[in-house]
Protein backbone atom coordinates (compact mmCIF):
# COMPACT_ATOMS: atom_id res chain seq x y z
CA UNK A 1 0.00 0.00 0.00
CA UNK A 2 0.95 3.53 -0.93
CA UNK A 3 1.94 5.82 1.95
CA UNK A 4 1.01 9.35 1.18
CA UNK A 5 4.32 11.45 2.06
CA UNK A 6 4.02 14.02 5.40
CA UNK A 7 4.57 17.52 4.49
CA UNK A 8 7.14 19.15 7.05
CA UNK A 9 7.17 23.30 7.40
CA UNK A 10 10.08 24.19 9.07
CA UNK A 11 9.47 27.13 11.42
CA UNK A 12 7.17 28.33 9.76
CA UNK A 13 5.45 31.61 10.37
CA UNK A 14 1.95 32.57 9.69
CA UNK A 15 -0.74 30.55 11.13
CA UNK A 16 -2.92 31.41 8.20
CA UNK A 17 0.15 29.09 5.54
CA UNK A 18 -0.11 26.64 7.76
CA UNK A 19 -4.07 26.36 7.97
CA UNK A 20 -4.11 26.95 3.78
CA UNK A 21 -1.75 23.98 3.26
CA UNK A 22 -3.65 21.89 5.64
CA UNK A 23 -6.56 22.49 3.44
CA UNK A 24 -5.45 21.61 -0.08
CA UNK A 25 -3.94 18.50 1.80
CA UNK A 26 -6.99 17.25 2.44
CA UNK A 27 -8.59 18.21 -1.37
CA UNK A 28 -5.28 15.64 -2.38
CA UNK A 29 -6.16 13.21 0.27
CA UNK A 30 -2.89 14.33 2.16
CA UNK A 31 -2.74 13.42 5.62
CA UNK A 32 0.72 13.81 7.65
CA UNK A 33 1.67 17.07 8.41
CA UNK A 34 4.34 17.81 10.55
CA UNK A 35 5.54 21.64 11.93
CA UNK A 36 9.23 22.12 13.39
CA UNK A 37 8.84 24.65 15.46
CA UNK A 38 5.95 26.87 14.29
CA UNK A 39 6.58 30.93 15.24
CA UNK A 40 3.45 30.99 16.76
CA UNK A 41 3.04 27.99 18.57
CA UNK A 42 0.19 25.30 17.92
CA UNK A 43 -2.85 25.21 18.05
CA UNK A 44 -2.97 28.33 16.23
CA UNK A 45 -6.42 30.07 15.48
CA UNK A 46 -5.08 31.62 12.62
CA UNK A 47 -4.28 28.72 10.93
CA UNK A 48 -7.55 26.54 12.18
CA UNK A 49 -9.92 29.93 10.84
CA UNK A 50 -8.11 28.70 7.22
CA UNK A 51 -7.73 25.66 7.09
CA UNK A 52 -11.83 25.40 6.99
CA UNK A 53 -12.16 22.28 9.45
CA UNK A 54 -9.46 19.98 7.81
CA UNK A 55 -7.31 20.59 11.24
CA UNK A 56 -10.19 18.37 13.21
CA UNK A 57 -10.31 16.26 10.22
CA UNK A 58 -8.80 14.30 7.48
CA UNK A 59 -5.19 16.15 8.58
CA UNK A 60 -3.32 15.72 11.79
CA UNK A 61 -1.07 18.13 13.03
CA UNK A 62 2.05 17.19 14.82
CA UNK A 63 4.62 19.64 16.12
CA UNK A 64 8.36 18.91 16.69
CA UNK A 65 11.21 20.41 18.23
CA UNK A 66 13.92 20.03 15.69
CA UNK A 67 13.79 18.97 11.55
CA UNK A 68 15.68 15.61 12.80
CA UNK A 69 13.00 14.53 15.26
CA UNK A 70 10.35 15.70 12.29
CA UNK A 71 12.18 13.05 9.83
CA UNK A 72 13.20 10.53 11.80
CA UNK A 73 11.19 7.79 10.46
CA UNK A 74 11.36 8.70 7.01
CA UNK A 75 13.32 7.31 4.64
CA UNK A 76 12.99 9.74 1.64
CA UNK A 77 13.22 12.77 1.91
CA UNK A 78 12.91 16.19 -0.42
CA UNK A 79 13.72 19.23 0.45
CA UNK A 80 11.71 22.31 -1.71
CA UNK A 81 13.80 25.49 -2.56
CA UNK A 82 14.03 28.13 -5.17
CA UNK A 83 17.59 28.45 -4.98
CA UNK A 84 20.69 26.11 -5.81
CA UNK A 85 22.50 25.68 -2.95
CA UNK A 86 25.63 24.06 -4.67
CA UNK A 87 24.97 20.68 -3.13
CA UNK A 88 25.00 17.99 -5.66
CA UNK A 89 21.14 16.85 -5.93
CA UNK A 90 19.36 15.81 -8.41
CA UNK A 91 16.29 18.73 -8.68
CA UNK A 92 12.96 18.22 -10.26
CA UNK A 93 9.81 19.98 -10.61
CA UNK A 94 6.79 19.41 -9.26
CA UNK A 95 5.61 16.26 -11.19
CA UNK A 96 8.74 14.26 -11.83
CA UNK A 97 9.15 14.91 -7.70
CA UNK A 98 6.19 13.88 -6.91
CA UNK A 99 6.81 10.94 -9.42
CA UNK A 100 9.91 10.21 -7.83
CA UNK A 101 8.20 10.24 -4.47
CA UNK A 102 5.66 8.12 -5.24
CA UNK A 103 7.81 5.32 -6.43
CA UNK A 104 9.48 5.28 -3.41
CA UNK A 105 6.54 5.09 -1.44
CA UNK A 106 5.36 1.78 -3.69
CA UNK A 107 8.59 0.14 -2.71
CA UNK A 108 7.72 0.78 1.00
CA UNK A 109 9.85 3.86 1.60
CA UNK A 110 8.56 6.12 3.80
CA UNK A 111 9.12 9.78 2.44
CA UNK A 112 8.13 13.77 3.04
CA UNK A 113 8.78 16.62 1.32
CA UNK A 114 10.31 19.92 3.69
CA UNK A 115 9.27 23.54 3.09
CA UNK A 116 11.18 26.44 4.45
CA UNK A 117 9.66 29.17 6.62
CA UNK A 118 7.78 32.04 4.47
CA UNK A 119 10.84 34.74 4.54
CA UNK A 120 13.63 32.47 3.91
CA UNK A 121 13.63 29.12 3.00
CA UNK A 122 15.35 26.13 4.12
CA UNK A 123 18.71 26.30 5.66
CA UNK A 124 21.49 25.16 3.69
CA UNK A 125 21.54 21.94 6.40
CA UNK A 126 18.42 21.03 5.71
CA UNK A 127 18.23 21.05 2.16
CA UNK A 128 21.57 19.16 2.83
CA UNK A 129 19.50 16.08 4.18
CA UNK A 130 17.35 15.41 1.61
CA UNK A 131 17.25 13.33 -1.24
CA UNK A 132 16.61 15.72 -3.80
CA UNK A 133 15.73 19.28 -4.55
CA UNK A 134 12.07 20.34 -5.48
CA UNK A 135 11.79 23.41 -7.11
CA UNK A 136 9.00 25.20 -9.19
CA UNK A 137 9.07 26.31 -12.34
CA UNK A 138 8.57 29.48 -11.61
CA UNK A 139 8.73 32.78 -13.17
CA UNK A 140 12.61 34.00 -12.97
CA UNK A 141 11.23 37.81 -12.73
CA UNK A 142 8.72 37.06 -10.03
CA UNK A 143 9.89 33.51 -8.52
CA UNK A 144 9.06 33.80 -4.99
CA UNK A 145 6.40 31.61 -4.24
CA UNK A 146 3.61 31.58 -1.15
CA UNK A 147 4.41 28.63 1.58
CA UNK A 148 0.59 27.15 1.13
CA UNK A 149 1.17 27.97 -2.76
CA UNK A 150 4.14 25.52 -3.13
CA UNK A 151 2.66 23.07 -0.99
CA UNK A 152 -0.67 23.31 -2.93
CA UNK A 153 1.26 22.31 -6.27
CA UNK A 154 2.97 19.67 -4.77
CA UNK A 155 -0.23 17.87 -3.20
CA UNK A 156 -2.32 18.42 -6.82
CA UNK A 157 0.56 16.65 -8.45
CA UNK A 158 0.94 13.84 -5.71
CA UNK A 159 -3.04 13.68 -6.00
CA UNK A 160 -2.80 13.39 -10.36
CA UNK A 161 -0.44 10.72 -9.85
CA UNK A 162 -2.49 8.30 -7.77
CA UNK A 163 -4.22 5.55 -9.24
CA UNK A 164 -1.35 5.67 -12.20
CA UNK A 165 0.47 3.05 -13.32
CA UNK A 166 2.97 2.42 -10.73
CA UNK A 167 6.52 2.86 -11.38
CA UNK A 168 8.95 -0.22 -11.94
CA UNK A 169 12.51 -0.61 -10.25
CA UNK A 170 12.50 1.07 -7.09
CA UNK A 171 12.13 -2.56 -5.25
CA UNK A 172 15.43 -2.81 -3.72
CA UNK A 173 16.30 -5.48 -1.79
CA UNK A 174 17.24 -4.31 1.50
CA UNK A 175 15.31 -1.31 2.80
CA UNK A 176 16.10 2.57 2.48
CA UNK A 177 17.81 3.96 5.02
CA UNK A 178 16.24 6.15 7.79
CA UNK A 179 16.89 9.68 8.21
CA UNK A 180 17.24 8.62 11.94
CA UNK A 181 19.92 6.38 10.18
CA UNK A 182 21.58 8.86 7.93
CA UNK A 183 21.94 11.40 10.65
CA UNK A 184 23.47 8.90 12.96
CA UNK A 185 26.04 7.85 10.20
CA UNK A 186 26.82 11.20 9.35
CA UNK A 187 27.45 12.04 12.69
CA UNK A 188 30.04 9.11 13.22
CA UNK A 189 31.38 10.30 9.89
CA UNK A 190 31.99 13.87 11.27
CA UNK A 191 33.23 12.70 14.91
CA UNK A 192 36.26 10.41 13.57
CA UNK A 193 36.72 12.98 10.57
CA UNK A 194 36.83 15.82 13.36
CA UNK A 195 39.34 13.68 15.02
CA UNK A 196 41.56 12.62 12.22
CA UNK A 197 42.05 16.46 11.37
CA UNK A 198 40.03 16.30 8.17
CA UNK A 199 38.32 19.97 8.91
CA UNK A 200 40.75 22.02 7.98
CA UNK A 201 41.48 24.60 7.00
CA UNK A 202 39.36 26.04 10.01
CA UNK A 203 37.99 28.63 7.39
CA UNK A 204 37.09 25.66 4.99
CA UNK A 205 35.47 23.46 7.90
CA UNK A 206 32.07 24.31 7.82
CA UNK A 207 31.49 24.19 4.09
CA UNK A 208 33.73 20.53 4.49
CA UNK A 209 31.08 19.66 7.02
CA UNK A 210 27.96 20.08 5.09
CA UNK A 211 29.42 18.86 2.10
CA UNK A 212 30.02 15.60 3.68
CA UNK A 213 26.68 16.00 5.09
CA UNK A 214 25.16 16.68 1.85
CA UNK A 215 27.20 13.46 0.17
CA UNK A 216 26.21 11.33 3.10
CA UNK A 217 22.13 12.20 2.61
CA UNK A 218 22.61 11.58 -1.33
CA UNK A 219 23.58 8.61 -1.78
CA UNK A 220 20.30 6.54 -1.44
CA UNK A 221 21.86 4.35 1.06
CA UNK A 222 19.87 1.05 2.27
CA UNK A 223 20.18 0.15 6.36
CA UNK A 224 22.43 -2.73 5.23
CA UNK A 225 25.18 -0.02 3.59
CA UNK A 226 24.57 2.39 6.69
CA UNK A 227 25.87 -0.44 9.21
CA UNK A 228 28.59 -1.57 6.79
CA UNK A 229 30.06 2.27 6.63
CA UNK A 230 29.30 2.79 10.07
CA UNK A 231 31.76 -0.82 10.62
CA UNK A 232 34.18 0.56 8.14
CA UNK A 233 34.46 3.92 9.82
CA UNK A 234 35.61 2.30 12.65
CA UNK A 235 37.44 0.10 11.40
CA UNK A 236 39.31 3.10 10.16
CA UNK A 237 39.25 5.35 12.98
CA UNK A 238 40.94 3.29 14.88
CA UNK A 239 43.47 3.06 12.47
CA UNK A 240 46.57 0.92 11.91
CA UNK A 241 46.47 0.88 15.95
CA UNK A 242 44.30 -2.11 15.76
CA UNK A 243 45.71 -5.59 15.32
CA UNK A 244 43.31 -8.32 14.02
CA UNK A 245 42.85 -10.59 16.76
CA UNK A 246 44.40 -14.01 16.19
CA UNK B 1 2.48 35.20 -30.03
CA UNK B 2 0.63 33.51 -27.35
CA UNK B 3 -1.68 36.07 -25.26
CA UNK B 4 -1.48 34.17 -21.70
CA UNK B 5 -5.00 34.24 -20.56
CA UNK B 6 -7.29 36.57 -18.05
CA UNK B 7 -8.28 35.42 -14.41
CA UNK B 8 -11.51 36.51 -13.83
CA UNK B 9 -12.85 36.67 -10.13
CA UNK B 10 -16.60 37.08 -10.01
CA UNK B 11 -17.67 38.63 -6.56
CA UNK B 12 -14.72 37.27 -4.52
CA UNK B 13 -15.03 37.85 -0.82
CA UNK B 14 -11.73 38.07 0.91
CA UNK B 15 -9.14 40.68 -0.03
CA UNK B 16 -6.36 37.85 1.25
CA UNK B 17 -7.69 35.86 -1.95
CA UNK B 18 -7.68 38.26 -4.31
CA UNK B 19 -4.10 39.30 -3.58
CA UNK B 20 -2.61 35.26 -3.23
CA UNK B 21 -4.24 34.68 -6.73
CA UNK B 22 -2.59 37.77 -7.89
CA UNK B 23 1.01 36.46 -6.13
CA UNK B 24 0.78 33.45 -8.23
CA UNK B 25 -0.33 34.86 -11.61
CA UNK B 26 2.93 36.29 -11.26
CA UNK B 27 4.91 33.10 -10.67
CA UNK B 28 3.85 32.25 -13.81
CA UNK B 29 3.77 34.91 -15.49
CA UNK B 30 -0.23 35.96 -15.94
CA UNK B 31 -1.01 39.44 -15.86
CA UNK B 32 -4.58 39.92 -16.56
CA UNK B 33 -6.80 40.00 -13.52
CA UNK B 34 -10.45 40.83 -13.73
CA UNK B 35 -12.44 41.78 -10.67
CA UNK B 36 -15.99 41.41 -10.74
CA UNK B 37 -17.88 43.56 -8.63
CA UNK B 38 -15.17 42.38 -5.56
CA UNK B 39 -17.18 42.74 -2.00
CA UNK B 40 -14.75 45.06 -0.21
CA UNK B 41 -14.33 47.25 -3.23
CA UNK B 42 -11.17 48.35 -4.60
CA UNK B 43 -8.51 48.66 -4.00
CA UNK B 44 -8.06 46.65 -1.08
CA UNK B 45 -5.59 46.61 1.52
CA UNK B 46 -5.46 43.23 2.60
CA UNK B 47 -5.36 41.97 -1.17
CA UNK B 48 -2.33 44.45 -1.22
CA UNK B 49 -1.01 42.56 1.56
CA UNK B 50 -1.19 39.22 0.26
CA UNK B 51 -0.16 40.19 -3.13
CA UNK B 52 3.35 40.84 -2.59
CA UNK B 53 3.81 43.67 -4.54
CA UNK B 54 2.83 41.81 -8.00
CA UNK B 55 -0.39 44.34 -8.00
CA UNK B 56 2.23 47.22 -8.69
CA UNK B 57 3.91 45.02 -10.74
CA UNK B 58 3.26 42.35 -13.36
CA UNK B 59 -0.40 42.16 -12.61
CA UNK B 60 -2.59 44.54 -13.46
CA UNK B 61 -5.97 44.28 -11.90
CA UNK B 62 -9.22 45.38 -13.53
CA UNK B 63 -12.58 45.74 -11.92
CA UNK B 64 -15.84 45.24 -14.04
CA UNK B 65 -19.76 45.38 -12.53
CA UNK B 66 -20.74 42.54 -14.54
CA UNK B 67 -19.26 39.64 -15.85
CA UNK B 68 -20.84 40.16 -19.02
CA UNK B 69 -18.56 43.77 -18.83
CA UNK B 70 -15.47 41.41 -17.64
CA UNK B 71 -15.50 38.80 -20.65
CA UNK B 72 -16.80 41.29 -23.75
CA UNK B 73 -13.38 41.02 -25.61
CA UNK B 74 -12.25 36.96 -25.06
CA UNK B 75 -13.45 34.81 -27.66
CA UNK B 76 -12.84 31.55 -25.06
CA UNK B 77 -13.97 31.19 -21.87
CA UNK B 78 -13.34 28.22 -19.34
CA UNK B 79 -15.77 28.04 -16.09
CA UNK B 80 -14.06 26.61 -12.96
CA UNK B 81 -16.53 24.71 -10.96
CA UNK B 82 -16.68 21.61 -8.58
CA UNK B 83 -20.77 21.28 -9.09
CA UNK B 84 -21.58 19.70 -12.31
CA UNK B 85 -24.30 21.89 -13.64
CA UNK B 86 -26.10 19.44 -16.24
CA UNK B 87 -25.07 21.66 -18.81
CA UNK B 88 -23.65 20.19 -21.99
CA UNK B 89 -20.68 21.41 -21.89
CA UNK B 90 -16.96 19.44 -21.91
CA UNK B 91 -15.54 19.29 -18.30
CA UNK B 92 -11.45 19.25 -17.84
CA UNK B 93 -8.85 19.46 -15.24
CA UNK B 94 -6.09 21.64 -14.89
CA UNK B 95 -3.64 20.34 -17.77
CA UNK B 96 -6.26 19.31 -20.03
CA UNK B 97 -8.13 22.78 -19.76
CA UNK B 98 -5.03 24.82 -19.82
CA UNK B 99 -4.06 22.61 -23.30
CA UNK B 100 -7.38 23.68 -24.50
CA UNK B 101 -6.90 27.19 -23.75
CA UNK B 102 -3.04 27.47 -25.00
CA UNK B 103 -4.59 25.76 -28.37
CA UNK B 104 -7.18 28.62 -28.89
CA UNK B 105 -4.87 31.40 -27.43
CA UNK B 106 -2.62 30.35 -30.24
CA UNK B 107 -4.83 30.66 -32.63
CA UNK B 108 -5.25 34.44 -31.58
CA UNK B 109 -8.30 33.74 -29.37
CA UNK B 110 -7.98 35.75 -26.48
CA UNK B 111 -9.11 33.40 -23.81
CA UNK B 112 -9.86 33.36 -20.24
CA UNK B 113 -11.28 31.80 -16.80
CA UNK B 114 -13.84 32.09 -14.91
CA UNK B 115 -13.47 31.47 -11.15
CA UNK B 116 -16.99 32.26 -8.03
CA UNK B 117 -16.94 33.37 -4.88
CA UNK B 118 -15.51 31.78 -1.87
CA UNK B 119 -18.93 30.35 -0.73
CA UNK B 120 -21.20 29.68 -3.19
CA UNK B 121 -18.85 29.37 -6.49
CA UNK B 122 -20.30 30.66 -10.18
CA UNK B 123 -23.97 30.63 -10.94
CA UNK B 124 -25.46 28.64 -13.29
CA UNK B 125 -25.59 31.71 -15.50
CA UNK B 126 -21.65 32.41 -15.78
CA UNK B 127 -21.47 28.61 -16.13
CA UNK B 128 -23.88 28.72 -18.65
CA UNK B 129 -21.81 31.32 -20.60
CA UNK B 130 -18.21 29.61 -20.54
CA UNK B 131 -17.20 27.35 -23.24
CA UNK B 132 -15.93 24.55 -21.41
CA UNK B 133 -15.73 23.76 -17.63
CA UNK B 134 -12.74 23.55 -15.23
CA UNK B 135 -12.85 21.06 -12.95
CA UNK B 136 -10.32 20.07 -10.06
CA UNK B 137 -9.36 16.53 -9.25
CA UNK B 138 -9.90 16.78 -5.56
CA UNK B 139 -10.53 14.10 -2.94
CA UNK B 140 -14.68 13.26 -2.84
CA UNK B 141 -14.09 13.61 0.69
CA UNK B 142 -12.83 17.11 0.80
CA UNK B 143 -13.78 18.85 -2.66
CA UNK B 144 -13.74 22.47 -1.22
CA UNK B 145 -10.49 24.05 -2.96
CA UNK B 146 -10.22 27.26 -1.75
CA UNK B 147 -10.12 29.73 -4.05
CA UNK B 148 -6.28 31.11 -4.43
CA UNK B 149 -5.33 27.80 -4.81
CA UNK B 150 -7.42 27.07 -7.62
CA UNK B 151 -6.04 29.91 -9.25
CA UNK B 152 -2.62 27.86 -8.60
CA UNK B 153 -3.18 25.09 -9.87
CA UNK B 154 -4.61 26.50 -13.08
CA UNK B 155 -1.17 29.26 -13.70
CA UNK B 156 0.83 26.39 -12.88
CA UNK B 157 -0.42 24.50 -15.32
CA UNK B 158 -0.47 27.27 -17.86
CA UNK B 159 3.36 28.23 -16.39
CA UNK B 160 4.10 24.19 -17.38
CA UNK B 161 2.53 24.19 -21.04
CA UNK B 162 4.20 27.49 -22.10
CA UNK B 163 7.69 25.01 -21.89
CA UNK B 164 9.27 24.04 -19.14
CA UNK B 165 11.65 26.99 -17.35
CA UNK B 166 15.04 26.14 -17.20
CA UNK B 167 15.41 25.82 -13.43
CA UNK B 168 18.92 27.97 -13.61
CA UNK B 169 21.47 27.04 -11.71
CA UNK B 170 20.47 23.33 -10.70
CA UNK B 171 22.05 21.51 -13.96
CA UNK B 172 25.48 21.73 -12.03
CA UNK B 173 25.59 18.29 -10.86
CA UNK B 174 29.05 17.10 -10.86
CA UNK B 175 29.90 14.52 -13.80
CA UNK B 176 29.40 10.54 -12.47
CA UNK B 177 32.27 8.91 -11.74
CA UNK B 178 33.86 6.62 -13.96
CA UNK B 179 34.32 2.81 -13.49
CA UNK B 180 38.58 3.48 -13.10
CA UNK B 181 37.52 5.86 -10.73
CA UNK B 182 35.18 3.75 -8.80
CA UNK B 183 37.63 0.61 -8.90
CA UNK B 184 40.39 3.12 -7.30
CA UNK B 185 38.19 4.17 -4.64
CA UNK B 186 37.34 0.41 -3.92
CA UNK B 187 40.61 -0.64 -4.10
CA UNK B 188 41.54 2.09 -1.60
CA UNK B 189 39.05 1.25 1.12
CA UNK B 190 39.89 -2.24 1.02
CA UNK B 191 43.53 -1.40 1.85
CA UNK B 192 42.91 0.60 4.64
CA UNK B 193 40.31 -1.61 5.68
CA UNK B 194 42.63 -4.26 5.68
CA UNK B 195 45.22 -2.63 7.28
CA UNK B 196 42.75 -1.80 10.12
CA UNK B 197 41.63 -5.05 10.50
CA UNK B 198 38.27 -5.06 9.18
CA UNK B 199 37.58 -8.05 7.16
CA UNK B 200 37.28 -10.29 10.29
CA UNK B 201 37.05 -13.19 11.07
CA UNK B 202 39.04 -14.56 7.91
CA UNK B 203 36.09 -17.18 6.23
CA UNK B 204 34.22 -14.06 6.04
CA UNK B 205 36.57 -12.03 4.92
CA UNK B 206 36.09 -12.88 1.20
CA UNK B 207 32.42 -11.84 1.40
CA UNK B 208 33.37 -8.64 3.28
CA UNK B 209 35.27 -7.25 0.44
CA UNK B 210 32.83 -8.06 -1.93
CA UNK B 211 29.81 -6.43 -0.20
CA UNK B 212 32.13 -3.24 0.02
CA UNK B 213 32.73 -3.30 -3.44
CA UNK B 214 28.94 -3.63 -4.35
CA UNK B 215 28.04 -1.25 -2.14
CA UNK B 216 30.70 1.05 -3.26
CA UNK B 217 29.68 0.25 -7.15
CA UNK B 218 26.21 1.26 -6.60
CA UNK B 219 26.22 4.59 -4.70
CA UNK B 220 26.12 6.66 -8.16
CA UNK B 221 28.73 8.89 -6.76
CA UNK B 222 29.98 11.19 -8.82
CA UNK B 223 33.57 12.07 -9.52
CA UNK B 224 33.40 15.24 -6.59
CA UNK B 225 32.14 12.27 -4.22
CA UNK B 226 34.78 9.83 -5.14
CA UNK B 227 37.67 12.34 -4.38
CA UNK B 228 35.86 13.49 -1.20
CA UNK B 229 35.59 10.03 0.12
CA UNK B 230 39.11 9.04 -0.84
CA UNK B 231 40.09 11.97 1.51
CA UNK B 232 37.97 11.02 4.36
CA UNK B 233 39.59 7.53 3.89
CA UNK B 234 42.79 9.22 3.90
CA UNK B 235 42.32 11.33 6.98
CA UNK B 236 40.12 8.32 8.59
CA UNK B 237 43.28 6.05 8.15
CA UNK B 238 45.70 8.00 9.39
CA UNK B 239 43.29 8.09 12.62
CA UNK B 240 44.22 10.18 15.89
CA UNK B 241 47.59 9.95 14.71
CA UNK B 242 47.42 13.05 13.00
CA UNK B 243 47.28 16.67 14.60
CA UNK B 244 45.92 19.37 12.81
CA UNK B 245 48.49 21.38 11.19
CA UNK B 246 48.55 24.44 13.68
Amino acid sequence: MTVAPAIILVSPQLGENIGAAARVMANFALSDLRLVAPRDGWPNPAAEAMAAKTLSGPVEARVFDTVDAAVADLSYLLAATARPRGFDKPAMGPRQAMGALRARAEAGAAAGVLFGAEAMGLLNEDVARADAILTYPVSPDWSSLNLAQAVALAAYEWGLGEGEAPHAGFDRLSPPASKAEIAELAEHFETELEASGFFWPPEKAQSMRLSVRAAVGRWALTAQDVSTLRGMIKALARGTRRKPKT
